[in-house]
């Protein structure tokens, strides 16, 4: 390693240390009341330094909430090739969301309490981003109903919104020292969201068409 | 009505519009962000005689996120007397729990955001209100798994927490100008809510027993 690729990746840990460090103080204080100087105190640099690592505190809730939807759409994209049936990779949908939302406490609160303080421009990547992530969870409402396991009066969209709202309101209640792991929620979670679509008579069909 | 009577009236209905107008700068600026100033202006007071209806910002936050718990716990009392069968009395929860969120948008997205910021005295009251209606959603999982039309391997504690999750997360997404009527998200939630529990192969029995 060159001298200055160390220092390079020296600057890369500095900055991911300042990341966590602001999630976790807008997380527990909310974005609006938290200043730069506790994040700077957070990871002991002084006030005058952080600013080497960023801009702005907007920069730094930016960089959380683009961290959730990034990974979003990794999680998305490892999904997108599967040819199983609608129900099944709505049972794998879910349980990747639930289980990443359980890891990423800290990161979705920010998100959800936060989103708005970002600037109208900053927000509407977001929502783009997040929109993709939407889309395909009503695609697979779609799948299901052309392949007769979902009800065709099933609104693809209020379906796609009960789903999610049933998985991000975990940020609300859920607790890493719970009695229930992330796996054991997951499962949970999958088998009522598949419930709550399938067609009565019609579950389980194994394949399509 | 006497002077006094009279003058009692309207200074409770400035209280309202104090209220009304703080709700809604919070549910737009978040609670942190928002000044007494603010208030003030809104309902075209000056900031001084402000503090002749309140004593502070918090008090305004307590008494928006109170009056949501208290509405909340007046429909549970209107719903409680039922014998209907469980998924029967789970679907009317369901109806009037969406119906209400879409109808008190402002309110909801306030307690939603700014919970934390209240004292952890008033949360405390707050969270033991909450307790009684997470405990009716359970117990009425519970009165569906005696009556045979909840299967017994669903997590009452689980479920009801998808179930409000379902429910809470339209502060993000429900618009008052949507294409879909209160009552009509409303179906759609309850159907779904009953669907995600329902045991199946047992649905709807008609009665307990």
């Amino acid at each position: 390693m060159t001298d200055l690729e160390r220092r390079s990746s020296d600057a890369e840990h500095r900055r991911r240390e300042i990341l966590d460090a602001a999630a976790t103080i807008f997380a527990r204080k909310g974005y609006a009341a938290t200043s730069i100087q506790d994040i700077a105190e957070a990871v002991e640099i002084l006030k005058g330094s952080l600013y080497y690592y960023i801009d702005s505190k907007e920069d730094l809730l930016f960089e959380v909430i683009q961290e959730v939807h990034r990974d979003g759409l990794a999680r998305l994209e490892a999904m997108r090739a599967s040819q199983a049936p609608a129900l099944e990779r709505l049972a794998a949908f879910v349980r990747s969301h639930v289980e990443y939302n359980a890891r990423n406490l800290t990161k979705i609160s920010v998100f959800f309490h936060d989103f708005r303080s970002l600037s109208p421009e900053r927000r509407q990547l977001i929502v783009e981003e997040r929109d993709i992530y939407d889309h395909h969870l009503r695609g697979l409402i779609e799948q299901g109903q052309k392949e007769g396991t979902i009800c065709p009066g099933t609104d693809p969209k209020m379906a796609a919104f009960a789903i999610l709202g049933m998985m991000n309101w975990m940020y609300q209640w859920y607790r890493p020292d719970g009695d229930k792991s992330p796996e054991a929620i997951a499962e949970i979670f999958a088998e009522m969201a598949v419930r709550s679509v399938a067609c009565p008579g019609r579950k389980h069909p194994g394949h399509a068409g």
